[in-house]
C-alpha cells in the first residue's frame, strides 16, 4: 500500500479538521506518541498525535489490535517501550493504515479529540537520566569561558562522548513554571548565597530508551535503533553560578537538578529516516565501538530554535553534532551498564559553528558580558524572572517532503522563593 | 511500657531459637526492614526481621493493624516510604509491641520464616541516587593522589557537601556478581580499551528517602529525619582508569555506573538515635542552611570493615565524616530539587584518619604502588577476578547497650565479558 497516495486520495471526503493535510509536520509522516488527559477523564491516557487531534490509543487498539492493548492501557508510555522494537514497528505500522484507510478512519474519528482541549503529561516514567556534552562547538565555547589559557577541549573530548547522570525526578513537562534556584556561589572572600544569578537554558534533543538490557550486555552501535524509540526536545535549566562553585571535581549537581524540561511529543525514531545525515569528519581514529563509518548515517537534521518572550536569539542545528544518538547509547552501555525502559538520555547543548547557533547564554552573551538585546529594548545576559523561553524543533522540508515536527518544550521563569532557614 | 524489660521476662518461655535475645544486633532495638521471597513464594514480600526471622508484614498488618496494609502489601518499602514519618513512628512502634507482648506473640509465630530459607530482594526500587563526597580524609587522599601538587581539597570542599548524581538503575542488591567493566582509559599516544585493570570498592552508608516533596520547597536541617526513612551499606564499585579518563570536565561516568551494590536491611533510622554522635568541629563557618550546631548531633557511629577473602583490610569509622546525612539532605534540596520515596543517597567514601581506616583500594594501596598482602600471601593492588568483597557495619556495643546490625553488602568479582565489536 503506498500510504501517502492514500492519503492524499482520501483527504478530500473527511471533514475538515479532523485529518491533517498531508503537510502538517505532526501529520502521516510524524505519528508522535504521548499521554495526555483527554476531555472528560480525570487520569492519563497514551495517545498518538494525528495533526490537531489526539487518538486514545488503548481505545483503538481495542477494536483493531487487541493483542496490543496491554502495551498502550497505563498512563505513560514505558509499557510500550519495554516492548521493543517489532511492537514498535507493528503499532505505526497499524496506526499508519488506521489513519490513511476509509473502514478505519470512520470507525476511528470517535476516539480522536482535539488536542487543544486535551491536557498534556509526562509521556514517560523518567528511569536514568544521562546528559552528553557531544557538541564539540558548544563544549569549545565552555571551555574558554571555563578554563582560560588552557586548550578549550579535555584531552578525552574527541575520543568519547563525555556524559554524567541528572536527577530524572525532576524532569517535568512542556509549560511547567521554573522556580528560580538558590544556592551557593563563589564570592571573595567567602562564597555567597542566594538565588542564582546566572539562570541559563541548554537547547537540547533527548532520546528515549525501551526495552531493557541486562548488565554486563553492551548495546552495539549498529543495534542502537533496537532501543531508541524515539527523541523529543530538551532544556536542561542551568544556573550557572551555583554550577562553577560546586563543580569541581565531580561534576554538575545543583546547578542542574533543579529542573529539566521536556516537550511532550515523543516522534518515533521511525519518522526520522529521511533526517538522518552523516556526522562531521572524526579528528581522531574511534576505537571500534564507536566507529560508525560502517553503519548508517547517525546524525539528524533537526533544526532548532531558542526564543526569549518572542524573541528567537539563536537557531542550533542538530546536524553538527560531533557525537551521534547511536554513539551515545553505545558509549552509555560499553561498560555493562543496562537500561531500562523510561531511560532517557540527551545530546548536551546544542551549538553549530556560527554565530546565532549557540544554545546556551552562557555562550550567546559569552558569560553575561556581551547581552542580548530584545524587541522591546531590554537586554538579557541571564535570564530574569517573568522570561519565557521556548525552544522549538523540526526536521526541515526535504526534497518535497513536508516537515517533521519535533514540537516544543516552554517554560517562564518564577522568582526564586523566600525561606526559612537561608 | 518498658518493652526491654517486657521483652527479658518473656525471653524464657518462647522456642529457642524463634525469637531473638536482647543483645542481638537484629532483635528488638533494630528491627530492619526488606523485601524477601518467603519459603513457598514466588514474589517478594515486605518484612521486619526478628533476630534470625523475618516476619511477613502484610500478613501481620492484616491480623492487628488492618489500617496499615496499603504500606506493606506491595513487593518493595517504596509505599512505606512514602507515607512519611508518622506512619513510620506508628508501624515500629506496632511492631515492638507484638514482638513483646506475649498475646501478639503467639499470633505472630506463624508469620515468621527462617531468613536462612528466604531470599532476599532489593528493598527499595530506587529512584534517584546520589552519591556524596563526605568524608575529609577521602577526599584528601583522593586529591593527593588525583591532583598532585595542588591542596588536595578544591576550595568549596568545606563550604558544601560535594555529591552528584549516579546511574539507579544498576543498583544491585547484596551477592549480586559484579562483572569486571570494559572501557577506555589514558594511553599514548593514544588511549587504551579494555577491562579494568583498576577495578575498586568504595565503602559507603546510604540512606534511604521517603516522604516525597514538591520542587521549590527545600528539606530543613531540622526536618531531616522527617524524610530519611533508613540506613543501608553501600559499595560503590569504581573503576579508577576509566574514571580518571572520563572524568573531566563532567566528573565521574562510566567508571561508576556499571554497578553499586546495597545490604538488604534497612535500618531505622529510629534504631539510630543512640549512635548519634557530634560530627568534626567546622573548620569554616557554615551557611545558615548547613548550620547544624543547634540540632540534636547529626554525625552517626557506624563501625565499618572491609573484608577481601576473608581477610579484614580497612575498620573505616562512619563517625569521622565532616558532612552529615542531614546536612547531606539540606543541600540536596536547597535548590528546590524534589525528593521521591525511594530516592537514595550515599555518603561517598568512608575514610578515617589513620592508616587501615581507609574506605578504598585507590588509598590503602596508594593507586595500587603499595598492594596489600592477604592471607595467602597474594598481593592486591586493585581487585582480581574472583575476589570476594563484603563490607560489614554495626553500631557497637555502647553504655550497656547491645549493638546494631547495619548488616553487610557483599559481591564477587567476575572476569569481564569478551564482546563482538570491541
Amino acid at each position: 500500500v503506498d500510504l501517502v497516495r492514500a492519503w492524499t486520495e482520501h483527504i478530500g471526503v473527511t471533514r475538515p479538521g479532523v485529518w491533517p493535510g498531508e503537510a502538517d509536520p505532526f501529520g502521516i509522516h510524524n505519528l508522535p506518541y504521548g499521554a495526555a488527559i483527554l476531555p472528560g477523564r480525570s487520569a492519563a491516557t497514551v495517545v498518538v498525535r494525528v495533526g490537531a487531534q489526539v487518538l486514545d490509543l488503548n481505545a483503538a487498539c481495542s477494536i483493531f489490535r487487541p493483542d496490543l492493548c496491554d502495551f498502550v492501557s497505563g498512563t505513560d508510555l514505558n509499557p510500550l517501550l519495554d516492548a521493543g522494537r517489532s511492537v514498535w514497528t507493528d503499532l505505526r505500522a497499524s496506526v499508519r493504515v488506521w489513519v490513511v484507510d476509509e473502514r478505519h478512519r470512520r470507525s476511528l474519528e470517535p476516539l480522536l479529540r482535539p488536542l487543544a482541549e486535551s491536557r498534556m503529561c509526562l509521556p514517560i516514567a523518567v528511569c536514568d537520566y544521562v546528559d552528553f556534552y557531544a557538541s564539540e562547538h558548544h563544549a569549545t565555547n565552555v571551555g574558554r569561558l571555563f578554563r582560560p589559557g588552557t586548550p578549550p577541549l579535555t584531552p578525552n573530548w574527541k575520543h568519547l562522548p563525555i556524559g554524567y547522570h541528572g536527577r530524572a525526578g525532576t524532569i517535568v513537562l512542556s509549560g511547567t513554571e521554573i522556580i528560580r534556584p538558590t544556592g551557593q556561589r563563589q564570592g571573595e572572600p567567602v562564597p555567597e548565597f542566594g538565588p542564582s544569578q546566572c539562570l541559563d537554558v541548554e537547547v537540547e534533543v533527548g532520546f528515549v530508551l525501551g526495552a531493557r538490557t541486562k548488565m554486563g550486555e553492551p548495546i552495539l552501535l549498529e543495534d542502537a535503533g533496537d532501543h531508541i524509540f524515539g527523541v523529543c526536545l530538551v532544556n536542561d535549566w542551568s544556573a550557572r553560578d551555583i554550577q562553577s562553585w560546586e563543580s569541581r571535581p565531580l561534576g554538575p549537581f545543583l546547578g542542574k537538578s533543579f529542573a529539566t524540561s521536556i516537550s511532550p511529543w515523543i516522534v518515533p525514531l521511525d519518522a526520522l529516516g529521511r533526517a538522518r545525515v552523516a556526522p562531521p569528519p572524526r579528528d581522531v581514529a574511534l576505537m571500534p565501538y564507536l566507529d560508525d563509518s560502517a553503519v548508517e548515517p547517525g546524525g539528524f537534521r533537526i533544526d532548532l530554535a531558542l526564543e526569549i518572550n518572542g524573541n528567537v536569539v539563536s537557531r542550533p542545528p542538530f546536524a553538527s553534532m560531533y557525537w551521534t544518538p547511536a554513539q551515545m547509547l553505545a558509549h552509555l552501555t560499553v561498560n555493562g551498564a543496562s537500561i531500562r525502559a523510561g531511560d532517557l538520555f540527551a545530546s548536551g547543548t546544542v551549538s553549530g559553528p556560527r554565530q546565532g547557533e549557540e544554545g546556551s547564554l552562557l555562550e550567546l552573551t559569552r558569560g553575561g558580558s556581551r547581552p542580548l538585546t530584545l524587541s522591546d529594548d531590554s537586554t538579557r545576559g541571564y535570564l530574569l524572572d517573568g522570561d519565557e523561553v521556548v525552544i522549538r524543533g523540526e526536521v526541515p522540508p526535504l526534497d518535497g517532503n513536508p516537515p517533521i515536527g519535533i514540537g516544543e518544550v516552554r517554560g517562564r521563569v518564577r522568582p526564586a522563593e523566600v525561606r526559612r532557614g537561608s
